[in-house]
């Protein structure tokens, strides 16, 4: 999203130069580890609910392919798309949709694999739609209606509905998931100005002085297998050394609309949040302001990362990187070359399938203490949005108020009291019964009915942003006043 | 806190002018209205936790109680407190930690009257540390360490972190809990502009039309005894006509230190509250800007006031009431003597014990469509003290947005994992053995440890608001990045 710019900032290289070959590479590989946090923490999180956190070798497979199809889209989206610099790759976004998938009736009970296919298959429908929206120039056109008032509930509840997440996974073993915490902020946060390496990278050091720790008390043995934070390098070892992630390699996709509806309330917030990221992008880059055409390109464009996202199978699909945007703002290095040659790296270290695989043996707690810093973030970045509305407006205060809300209580209802229906069954089995085409369309919509209203109502940032959408766009309320103003200027 | 002032706001009564009676009483009652949903709304939340959700007797008298109590503290505050024309009432800001101490071990399985008398007791000890924080001089010192990047996740989460409460209990019937909560949306958005009665009195408006329908229905046989929605005349009848609300009238308060140092969140995140009102007060009514004299002395009496709903037993404490400032703002008579004789009203009216008994009529799913509205409000009205701070800073935004993450993630780890030690409750029973006092009150001190550990971090408000105040006043940053520049000119 949109991003602190000095009005004095100066690039290094622009979006067009092309730094010396070493000098790239390193600025490549650089780029490529600001988006590696949440490379690996995707499929880390989507683990648990895929029922794969005890099976290191197809979690490795997942962490490999994810590098992989980054890499690809990246490329396209740098060269065909909207030639930003900007880094593709899975999104929170797709998370809590992914999930909810994996405890639909009918699929919380099967192998990791037939969940892989129902995520791969809404997916992959969304992919097709997200597709005609950006070529048909829909997109652009829609995203006029979408303001900051309904950006920051949206984004930020990306982050607040998390919190069974956080302090959860850390609280396994308080030591090791506190010390990474306590380390992140350390490092990012106080000690940010002394050191270029803090600046860079505070997660990385921090995610590997606490691997370091747990990895010493396993080795003294502090740590035994079973416990929260042993590192186990068995699971290391389970993964081959090439790994050569394929087209459907989970099995054939399997299609679902209660699925599909609950991942388009991720297409959506993804596209919102992608069209904040070019704009951002572009003034950092020193590029021009993009126009809708570039929009338009930019989101078909992510459309097509999506459908690989989906082939290929990484429990998620592909959007714009917020992370490197941040990276270009301060290496101040805005070159689409050094982005490709970043992408070119995450393609081919996605098919050592033994660096997929050290990423399994961090143990929970770490990760968890990771969420806890990275989940905040994105909250607060959602509501950064608000600097452009108008906040002493009591109709900006109770729609704003109110989406935040009920994102949260209306999760928390379905999830206790999920909507179950007589009559939506009743009348599915009823036109089912017909031996045509319609009635027998009709029948399967009307039985998944309840399944759509439990998948969105349990998604908070898809209850949020259809609140947020539709009382802002019919609230009376001036543009300046609803911040479309500031808006389209600041961003 | 901080509200709309156009700089072309001009009253029609300052503080001390005196409207003639017949206005004054009018004018009055319409304060008194205005404070109304909260003041109502409190002993309704509680009514649960507590266990007199079918004890109308019982509910009706703390409704009187709440009343009385606003107009006795009300009286004292313009009087003799801060003299500014702001009504004193039970507050969001104690509910989070009052209903924890209804789910403490040893209270939980109490009955009503004794689950009351922690509560007071909790509220009286705090009390008495307000107090002394206010006439020392203490309070207006420890609020310079208190900035917008503080204030804004304590008060959103006092908010957010009631979302258990919104839709779940509006969901106990949708046709009643979403007609109260459609019409609040328009009556207070949509109609808003067209006339005067909507503008002031949304909430009441929809109050009065769902509870009449849900009457009717009752009335013609729909709504059965049992029925969510049923409206009982019986509990009116079950209220006494007078109602005395008299010192400890639920006994002998009981005090436990789990309990106190729960509330003691409760009351910092009031006074923090409190200050921001009186800015706003001041500036709405045409007063001059509060200086740390007028800051100390409020707070004092609102320590006075807490002792008052201690002692007479509310199930909250005192502290001033935002929506009147709001009802400033709009009707533009900032005059002290109005709020006073609407005090005077609320001490008259809270004698008549039917007046009470009238409101446990309201059926559930009205006051959970009512929730829905409000607590998106208070978050709403927490976020916008983001106006003063820079979002732009990384820095900021990490602080925000972990303080409102670890706020609801924390509470979620305590309220599912309660921490408990060993280490404590043995190291507190061997020093209890000994005879003397100092071993005595180590021994009870230890022993209560984990209790206090479960009360702070299953309180959203007090664990960011922790997280917050730490992380703001330590993380290196500018006074102008951090807020405090425009937030001491700007409220």
């Amino acid at each position: 999203m949109a991003d602190a710019t000095p009005d004095n900032h100066k690039l290094l290289y622009g979006i067009d130069d092309i730094p010396p070959l070493g000098e790239s590479l390193t600025l490549g590989f650089q780029h490529y580890l600001t988006m590696f946090g949440s490379t690996v923490a995707i499929p880390l999180i989507m683990s648990k609910p895929l029922g794969i956190a005890d099976k290191p070798a197809e979690l490795a497979m997942l962490i490999s392919t994810m590098f992989f199809v980054s890499g690809i889209t990246t490329l396209l989206q740098t060269t065909f798309g909207n030639r930003l610099p900007i880094v593709q790759g899975g999104t929170f976004s797709f998370l809590g949709p992914a999930i909810v998938i994996c405890t639909l009736d009918g699929v919380a009970d099967q192998p990791f694999e037939v969940k892989m296919q129902y995520i791969s298959g809404a997916v992959i429908i969304g992919a097709f739609v997200q597709i005609a929206m950006g070529y048909s120039g829909l997109a652009g056109k829609l995203l006029r209606f979408v303001g900051p008032v309904t950006i920051a509930p949206t984004i930020a509840l990306i982050g607040l509905a998390l919190f069974e997440f956080g302090a959860p996974e850390a609280g396994k073993h308080w030591g090791i998931g506190g010390l990474t915490l306590v380390l992140i902020i350390l490092f990012s946060q106080y000690l940010r100005g002394t050191s270029r390496i803090f600046e860079l990278f505070p997660i990385l050091l921090a995610i590997l002085i606490a691997w370091g720790v747990a990895a010493v008390c396993t080795g003294v043995g502090l740590f035994e297998p079973g416990h929260p934070a042993y590192v186990s390098t068995e699971k290391l070892e389970q993964a081959k050394w090439l790994a050569m992630p394929y087209p459907f390699q989970w099995g054939w996709p399997q299609f679902s609309i209660a699925a599909t509806v609950g991942m388009f309330a991720g297409f959506i917030a993804g596209m919102v949040e992608s069209v904040g990221d070019y704009f951002a992008c572009a003034r950092l880059a020193g590029a021009p302001v993009p126009n809708e055409r570039v929009i338009n390109r930019g989101i078909g464009m992510e459309g097509v990362g999506c459908l690989v996202a989906g082939v290929f199978g990484t429990s998620n699909g592909t959007t714009s990187y917020s992370e490197n945007i941040g990276a270009i703002g301060l290496t101040r290095v805005g070159s689409r070359r050094v982005v490709q040659i970043g992408a070119a790296l995450m393609l081919v270290l996605g098919f050592v399938g033994k660096f997929g695989g050290l990423f399994t043996t961090i143990p929970q707690p770490i990760v968890g203490g990771m969420y806890c810093a990275m989940f905040g973030m994105i909250a607060a970045v959602g509501m950064s949005n608000l600097q452009f509305v108008n906040l002493n407006s009591a109709r900006n205060l109770f729609i704003i108020g109110f989406a935040f809300f009920m994102g949260l209580s209306l999760r928390h209802y379905f999830s206790t009291t999920p909507f179950e229906s007589a009559w939506f069954t009743g009348w599915g089995a009823y036109f089912s019964a017909y031996q045509d085409v319609l009635g027998q369309t009709l029948g399967a919509l009307l039985v998944e009915v309840p399944k759509i209203v439990n998948t969105l109502g349990t998604t908070s940032m898809a209850v949020g942003a259809g609140i947020a959408l539709f009382l802002d766009n019919t609230i009376p309320g001036t543009d300046e006043e609803r911040g479309l103003v500031a808006w389209s200027q600041g961003h």
